[in-house]
């Protein structure tokens, strides 16, 4: 991290962000773990310029917090969209998704997994290339 | 809110705080409503220097995540601690404490009430100028 990043970002990156589960490269820095006192996961992930993950669910829902860059969300189903710095996105339990970076920015985001007694992530298929560049094929960001 | 705070922070200002349960000039934006899919709420809270909440708890719990400036953080009994950007406070169930700005400077943090469904907040009393400046009588900030 360079000292620019390191002044404006929020958290340190973190681990990085398993392969199984991700495209690119992505860190996760675990901030609250998923205990029986709170019932809430909250961690900070880094995403590199293309990188994003795996479509998934929450069987508890989860909140996205968009603190840095220019970002992707997508439920199945709908269009991509964009996320930037203070929007948050309220993703309904079993709702199936995924997020990432845009192909030109790095994004950071805050992730609270709310419900976490429910379980907090369910892995699904990969996002093709066909599916992550479906913004950028139909207009400029 | 001036162009520099305006780069700087996530979000606008919100509402201001309620004088029942602040002290000095603070405000609140919501981000997530505390219903029954999340269980959460989730807000961003600005103080200015000097503002403080009363005492109170959280049946459920609550995260603070410090985005901006230096602020204070007191559980009863305890001494106060100092916040600042990127520091994240787990607040067990039912435990009495209060948060703020430091005298001389703005503070922002992310609450993030767990379990809302036991209920958001308790308000208790006032914390007094002697309780506040507790900690810049004993050591230089």
């Amino acid at each position: 991290m360079n000292a620019s990043e390191n002044k404006r970002l929020l958290f340190p990156k973190g681990e990085k962000a398993s392969p199984e589960y991700f495209t690119g490269t992505a860190w996760v820095k675990n901030l609250v773990p998923a205990d029986d006192t709170f019932n809430t996961w909250i961690g900070n992930v880094v995403f590199e310029p293309g990188a994003r993950n795996y479509w998934h669910t929450h069987p508890g829902g989860q909140v996205l917090i968009a603190t840095d860059g220019v970002g992707y969300y997508q439920e199945k189903g709908k269009p991509i969209q964009l996320l930037h710095k203070g929007d948050v996105v309220q993703i309904l339990p079993d709702v199936v998704h995924w997020h990432g970076a845009s192909p030109d920015s790095q994004f950071t985001h805050i992730a609270i997994n709310t419900n976490s007694q429910k379980g907090t992530v369910v892995w699904l298929e990969k996002v093709t290339d066909e599916e992550y560049y479906s913004l950028t094929k139909a207009a400029t960001i």
